[in-house]
């Protein structure tokens, strides 16, 4: 399988499906796992690195699960490659670089992924659509278990497991879920939402993660340590606090509905109707615009579109998307054009 | 006939017929008289100007083009319907002040109508379709030469015919043209256009005559002086000048769709888009997105809508129109509201 065959699936996080879809758009567990008796990345050499990704890349094909597995060799990638997958939430922007010895593994469905030799030797991720950080992280604990049969892991009694960067040691837990908030961005109440969440051991950050912006009112929430709590303590802490968000997002909206349902309706049909005109159109617009789209469609008041839909346009529609989908490298102004075109035809535009 | 039954009519100038109807929404022929020995209205008494009204008026109504005419008494009508005459190209906003002893006179058609009243004792108007100034001066001169059958008009032999303002002296005749200029306003060039307009003896002024705004791209052309020159010379002047704006705005739109065809089509389409989803939208953005429209009808980007239908949702989504529409007194927010709910519909919105 060849990073192009990638280009054309349809990843299962966009499907829109699982729990409170509506404001959640998907739910991510990740692993960060090093391996005893091999130095961590940042202190190793090229030659000890790239060993490092050969062990874990023997073991991980072992599992039943990764028999139609992607492996790619992160140098044989171009920048094009690279934005794509960062975009398709498959690598971190921390994996774009120094790319020499970085390894990538995805499984058919493009739930699961490890990333190699990127911070830790092990990254490993599941990613689901919905609120079901619980259903991902079974499986990232159930893949963990028989990776552990096959490769020792660096682990601490004391501390846990060991990692190259502190705020990870203890469980090499990261859970997060990718809320879509626009209402409570329409009513001001995301900036308190930053404070409150940071009191509660969790951080807020944009569309593609750590150091990337907030997009179209979209969020990432999730747990800030790693250490000192159990993973049931700090899956349980995210959820009960994800649920508060949603349930604050579900009450906002159904106020505007009730108060300003012409309003609402207003900016959700104008956007969809930019999308279905547009002849040139920014990733930043496009965001903005698609962001209150997928509103339209949890509320129905758009017929006829799925959130899956909406999701795989917002996603399809970024720059290193269009440029793997036309084959070819395209200045701004080109993926502008085609960004336009490929929204009108997914949306049924003109 | 009612005022009301004005309200659903289709004006004949809006039928986006004639010459040039590409660039030029309409022609307007206006002659200013006054009646020998009866004192200018600013000079007069509220009983005087009552007994000249009532001598026009049975004047008018002896002439056969004025059989089913409408005769309104604007000490009867209400602000919004003074408003809708003025959003309708009926009557002047001078007209709509002191409204005690002023007259309106439509036509069956829409095409020749007589203020009654208003600065002075007549103003009769004929407006028409596309570039049909010489047209449009034919009716209003026959007109003027039935009339003058039953009427003595105020004449001098030294200044021509007198009236209570010094510019309108002479010939008593304004003719003018309602451009539509996007290309030209996208280019930057209409600043430069007034200033040589001005040093040619001609005037722009905005989307309702004297003391109004340009709006929508959307500007008005007319001579400056009635005295000195003949009204041949007037009208051939004002032909000669807007023909050379013509080939100007024409080519202007040639170039941009050679050089940023997209860029063209992306302001139509959106505009289009907009119109066709918006909710709630005020009269001005109306406006310039309607303007957009018409270019994209008249360019062939927009297929399935004549620059009539455009030309008639201009004018029908005014706010004064809108009312007289509903029956009843809107506000600001119902306004755009009913105003986005017209568009809409005549557009083939969702």
């Amino acid at each position: 399988m060849s990073i192009d065959a990638l280009v054309s699936k349809k990843s299962e996080w966009l499907k829109g499906e699982g729990s409170k879809a509506n404001v959640v758009m998907s739910s991510r567990v990740r692993l960060a796992r090093n391996i005893e008796g091999q130095l961590f990345y940042d202190r190793a050499s090229d030659e000890q690195r790239d060993g490092t990704r050969r062990t874990v890349s023997l073991a991980v094909k072992r599992l039943e699960r990764f028999s139609n597995a992607f492996f790619l060799d992160m140098r044989d990638t171009s920048d094009v490659d690279r934005k794509f997958l960062l975009e398709r939430h498959l690598i971190s922007k921390e994996h774009m670089q120094d790319v020499q010895t970085k390894g990538l593994v995805v499984d058919e469905n493009e739930v699961v992924s490890l990333m190699l030799n990127e911070e830790d030797h092990i990254r490993l991720q599941v990613l689901r659509s919905g609120f079901s950080v619980m259903e991902a992280w079974s499986l990232a604990d159930a893949i963990d278990t028989e990776l552990s049969h096959h490769l020792p892991f660096d682990y601490s009694r004391k501390f846990g497991y060991l990692t190259s960067c502190p705020t990870n040691t203890g469980t090499g837990l990261r859970a997060s879920v990718m809320l879509h908030l626009p209402a409570m961005v329409m009513a001001s109440q995301v900036e308190s939402l930053y404070e409150a969440i940071s009191k509660l051991g969790l951080t807020m950050r944009g569309f593609y993660g750590e150091g990337t912006e907030a997009l179209g009112d979209f969020f990432q929430i999730s747990n800030q340590v790693a250490l000192g709590s159990s993973e049931m303590d700090i899956l349980d802490n995210l959820e009960r606090i994800v649920q508060k968000i949603i349930a604050s997002e579900e009450s906002t909206r159904e106020e505007f509905l009730k108060k300003k349902k012409e309003e609402f309706e207003d900016r959700v049909f104008r956007s969809f109707g930019t999308l279905k005109s547009a002849r040139i159109i920014t990733s930043g617009e496009a965001i903005k615009l698609l962001s209150a789209v997928r509103l339209g469609v949890e509320l129905g008041f758009i017929k006829g579109i799925s959130t899956a839909e909406v999701n795989e346009v917002l996603i399809f529609s970024q720059s290193a998307h269009l440029q793997k989908l036309s084959g070819q490298e395209l200045g701004r102004y080109e993926r502008d054009v085609k960004r336009a075109d490929l929204i009108r035809k997914k949306l049924g535009g003109e």
